[in-house]
């Protein structure tokens, strides 16, 4: 296991002092002499947080590192689902392949842990899920990566889907996804009974897409809170995107939000720029767990994103108009500690016993790191250095 | 004047030639030989397309480069108008040295010309206006810049401000500024009979603000487009922001938008992503002029921004859902020749005469240009290289 003496850093913007690490975990905080033989980083009063947190991308999508994906096509989201999974692989989009230049980018960028949803549809079985699987194994101990078994092209309108969720959970996805119980599987009892019953067998959580706007994304919800109840899973489900909780009716939306935070619902926002998106605000004072991701970069949907958490930061702080440094300290609390309560991902932050998993970040303080755009100084896995100066010292493929 | 031979670059992303300049304009596109004593440039196959416009910024505000500057301020707007106006001296956001940096960081990102909207008040008279003149000179063959004669305080609720405004277009401010005639002047008659008396005295074309929302906007644009009509100054009008043109009433913003193409009005967006902003496509399909700019950045009224066009075309292309290889093309034209538009410049282009104002940029395609982050490999201002990978060979101060 892996010792480290990091010298002059700040802690989440605190006084400078040095980490010890310690069998991959944080032994001590303080000033500290070197014993022989152990490596010894200097952080250069750089502050330190703990490590960042994609808790909602698609590892097995990006174009990235590819040849320029010419691209279009409508922006009809049924067609987009249907193009994807008719032409994955014509295009090239190894899923091994191109889930270690993402992960990789995410290290370099200051990531530690990563929830990727993977497509499981007919047409490609498990073999996405494989590959991420893959990469995961040859990244261990560089980033974490969580699977969820994610049924891109819906349910109950794809038949054999959910056998092959259910083999998926059985060999080891760690979270049940869903996607548009409404907009994409046309039967949303259909689809959340089939959610709700396979989780509950596997015992594993939930995580949902939910683009639905508006009052039918309002009714889905309504139907998962039923279920969350119905089924004792309170703490085990999240809501990813929750466009409906952006929409325009703040009594609704109020009572909706009151029944997320009594259910300990939990809501991965990615900041959508061109959507209706909750209020980080309104779910902070309502006490809901709120992680965020980056969701898919270049990929066939779309040409935007990165593989940069803190660029993340940047989109659902704009999005939602954060100004005060009080409320950019927030947004970079759902891109850190945000996701380890979504994940409840144990022995995560800056104290004593935690793994040592964090980056440095550039900036006079915690806000100014928000907006800052310079790479990461130095990036720190299990107390072993993973990147330096925005470069991840894996090799991208 | 500037010679100079750029060789093998793809002009909008065509076959790859060379572009020959003599007295600081396009001689010529195709093979050339140097002749003695002329500089050359080797392009290295990248796609050159025409200088970046910042087509509404505001020089004289920005913290960049300075201490970062801490704010859990009220974000209500006339509180920040008047912190800023009382504290601007006292923080040291000096109007030249602030001036240098942000314009020179433009320069360094692609852009050629800066339309700056700059303050105007009883409390600094012309000497913002006077330090963002300084900057002018000093950067004089490395970036243009146009000064509007901004009441960013009001103009109704401060007196003096009118004599001011009269003053700075005497003295040289090229274009008249106007900031919410209901919103901050509380009297939507007053400010405008008053602005273009001002414009029509003193032949300046105006650019006003125009934060306000929804019918209140739409009633602003009303009044606008009565004295555009009544003073003939069809082409001479720009409006800012135009949030009542992201308003949820498709029919009225129909309307809307009809008079702004009959007037020939200008939208200049900045795509605010907290903001409901005017979309690009009806503007587009209605052959309305559309710039953009990257309106304040890390100033006094947020953190927010970066003096990089390409950045603000991402920021505005996410928030209007563009998704596809033309609409990045579009969003692309909107940051270069959509700026020349609606500034009137003229000689803008990759043409045979026009000047030798362009920027070569990192990617396959141009719609790839627009999503990739590496900085411009080279950019070009009469002729002469003024930036190199991202970075300005004047020296920011
Ligand atoms: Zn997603
Ligand atoms: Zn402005």
């Amino acid at each position: 296991m892996t010792n480290l003496l990091l010298r002059n850093v700040r802690p989440l913007a605190d006084e400078a002092c040095d980490i010890l690490i310690e069998n991959g975990r944080i032994a001590g905080f303080g000033q500290f002499e070197p014993v022989a033989g152990m490596p010894v980083e200097e952080g250069g009063g750089a502050i330190v947080i703990p490590g960042l947190i994609d808790a909602h991308t698609h590892l097995d999508k990006t174009t990235w590192g590819m040849p320029w994906h010419v691209n279009n096509r409508a922006a009809i989201l049924r067609e987009r689902i249907d193009f994807e999974r008719e032409n994955r692989k014509e295009i090239g989009i190894d899923p091994h392949r191109q889930s270690m230049r993402h992960a990789i980018g995410l290290v370099a960028h200051g990531s530690t842990h990563i929830r990727s949803h993977v497509d499981i549809d007919p047409t490609h079985g498990l073999s996405l899920v494989e590959g991420i699987w893959e990469t995961r194994e040859k990244l261990r101990g560089v980033i974490d990566i969580e699977v969820v078994a994610f049924p891109q092209s819906g349910l109950m309108v794809m038949p054999g889907t959910a056998e092959l969720l259910d083999e998926a959970l059985k060999q080891g996805c760690e979270v049940l996804g869903g996607i548009d119980p409404c907009g994409i599987d046309r039967d949303p009892k259909g689809q959340l009974d089939l959610l709700f019953a396979l989780a509950v067998r596997h015992g594993v959580p939930i995580d949902i897409h939910l683009h639905e706007a508006g009052e039918l994304g309002a009714f889905t919800m309504e139907l998962i809170f039923e279920r969350v109840r119905a089924n004792g899973m309170e703490g085990q489900v999240a809501i990813s995107h929750a466009f409906a909780l952006g929409m325009n009716d703040h009594l609704r939306v109020g009572r909706l939000i009151e029944e997320i935070a009594a259910l300990d619902v939990a809501i991965v926002t990615t900041g959508a720029p061109s959507a209706t998106v909750p209020s980080i605000r309104q779910l902070k004072a309502a006490g809901v767990r709120v992680a965020a991701g980056c969701d898919g970069i270049r990929d066939t949907w779309g040409p935007w994103g990165q593989p940069d958490m803190m660029d993340r930061a940047r989109v659902i702080g704009m999005k939602n108009g954060v100004r005060s440094d009080i409320e950019l300290e927030h947004v970079l609390h759902i891109v850190s500690q945000g996701g380890a309560d979504v994940m409840g991902i144990e022995g995560y932050g800056l104290a004593e016993g935690c793994a040592a998993d964090f980056t440095l970040v550039a900036g006079e303080t915690l806000a100014h790191a928000v907006v800052e755009t310079a790479p990461r100084p130095m990036v720190v896995k299990g107390g072993r250095v993973t990147a330096r100066d925005g470069k991840a010292l894996v090799e991208m493929p």
